[in-house]
């Protein structure tokens, strides 16, 4: 029920996935609404099911009071069929806040783990990268920085196959004493982590793709992704302007619409598939609310590939000797 | 002395701008090195002169520490020129953070400012965005947001001739309970600050040209506009990788070619010129350390344009009201 058009596209998405993975995709939500979409694709493919949930926690509403209100919405039921093993995944492209808050009062916490965070996978010009967090957790501690930096190098490793992936934390410059002090106790963290720690890296690495894992106070993650994705949009919106303009460049353009196309599918994290819910007892996964069906399908892709690694027991293997809080 | 090629770039931006604009234009730094800089031009405007400083501050010079030791460096002697009238406006792609401290110290700050604030003109789809801190104040209070939104105001007003300008909060979320507690703190003084205030504002607003100003702390300013700058090299390096590939492409791209130069042009924020320091008692224009000599004449327009538009006046007069700390 969740994303811009729903139940629409994530049916959709859900549908391409069922056909592309061998898995069996349950869709929760309204039944009915749910029946009608997937009645648009003919005979419903075998691993299709559907879960029925009467309530629908929409994106503007606030995520504790929605979660503890609205117990038999698709976010809630969702979560309790992860934490009760009907599944082993799940996507959500509805209200961030809400999964995460679902996540954390009914299905929990890896042991030691303070807060949730939103890993996201980024495409960059050498690579990719992971930045944690991108607006789960807006005023952390510096400890759960240092959870996020062990789950990442983790992700990094058991899912990326990384030999040995690099972290890096997000500050305004790159010496040792630039930053906040929650920047300069993190750093500290870090650096006693054994973990390959780079040490500081400024907003112009971070679709460089040199660095494995960023981690990142929410706020600013959550700032510098939306401003990216806002950059994008409008340089994208100026250049279809500007190539439309007169039969020449029209011309041109069509010559090189692949390049365009290439371009797009680079960079548009959409198409990467969705986001990871870094620390809690089971695989969350977030998918933008303007998904589009392969957006969805891919946000699938990553949650079935999450179980297949392990992710949840390598994560919670992560944190594990950090636990005792310092 | 400042920036990535000095005094090469500096001093051809300065060539540029003393041909184009009817300004005197004051180089300052090492006066050999720069006057053999400036024989390079034939004959040397009328209107360029160079005022010697022994000392430079390197980019990854700790501030603080280098403007109190190089009492003789090229931002000091700028600073005191501006302090005592020997020049109406500076111009520095040097170290940022020396700047801001000079001019802290040196030139001192307006009455009731506590900390000054880099305010840059962004390019939108939709018209310019001011964002105000962009890395001057990574810790700020939410006093000196309130005067960053005040001044920003004043800037739209005056300087870009808007008629009631917008502000806007940088969060989250749109709601107004998002955020942190600062967030909530600035948006309480914000509503009662007599502006245009349009409440919060996402990162995917920046460079959509919907708000005149708009205010954050500045490291996630910081780490908004150095991501997207990292975004934007990525796409234009990805593009252009991929349409040398193949001979129609190759033909298509060169067939497109004013439409690329004009999106360069029109996203290209050091094209727009240097980021004003908002809050010192005077007019310090902040270049970027990878200007080109188009880009440092920019900047020297800004100071030229805020000079003009007697700035560091409107923006004392705009702060006095909310003077007396709450």
């Amino acid at each position: 029920m969740g994303g811009d058009v729903a139940p629409e596209t994530p049916v959709a998405g859900a549908v391409r996935a069922a056909r592309d993975l061998p898995i069996e995709v349950v869709l929760i939500g309204d039944q009915a609404l749910i029946e009608g979409q997937l009645a648009r694709y003919g005979r419903r493919p075998a691993n299709v099911s559907v879960i029925h949930a009467s309530e629908t926690i929409e994106m503007d509403e606030s995520p504790v009071a929605a979660v503890r209100k609205k117990k038999d919405s698709s976010i809630n039921v969702g979560i309790e069929c992860l934490r009760d093993h009907r599944v082993d995944a799940l996507v959500s492209a509805g209200n961030t806040g809400a999964v995460a808050c679902a996540a954390t009062l009914l299905l929990g916490l890896l042991p030691g783990v303070e807060r949730p965070g939103i890993g996201l996978l980024l495409p960059g010009l050498h690579g990719e990268t992971l930045l944690i967090d991108v607006g789960a957790n807006i005023g952390p501690k510096p400890l759960h920085l240092l959870h996020y930096a062990l789950m990442g190098e983790a992700y990094a490793r058991f899912v990326l196959g990384k030999m040995r992936p690099s972290v890096g934390l997000l500050n305004v410059g790159e010496e040792e004493t630039k930053g906040t002090e929650f920047i300069r106790e993190t750093y500290s963290l870090l650096q006693n982590a054994g973990i390959n720690f780079i040490g500081n890296t400024e907003g112009r690495n971070i679709f460089m793709g040199q660095c494995d894992v960023i981690v990142c106070d929410g706020f600013a993650g959550n700032v510098a992704l939306k401003t990216a994705e806002s950059l994008a949009h409008a340089i994208s919106h100026i250049l279809k302007r500007s190539l439309a303009r007169g039969p020449i460049r029209r011309l041109g353009a069509w010559l090189c619409r692949d390049a365009f196309r290439g371009l797009r599918q680079e960079i548009d994290y959409a198409e990467h598939g969705g986001a990871l819910l870094f620390g809690v007892s089971g695989v969350c996964v977030i998918a933008h609310g303007a998904s589009t069906a392969k957006a969805i399908k891919n946000a699938i892709r990553v949650g079935y590939e999450s179980v297949r690694n392990n992710v949840t027991r390598h994560l919670m293997e992560a944190v594990q000797p950090a636990a005792p809080v310092p």
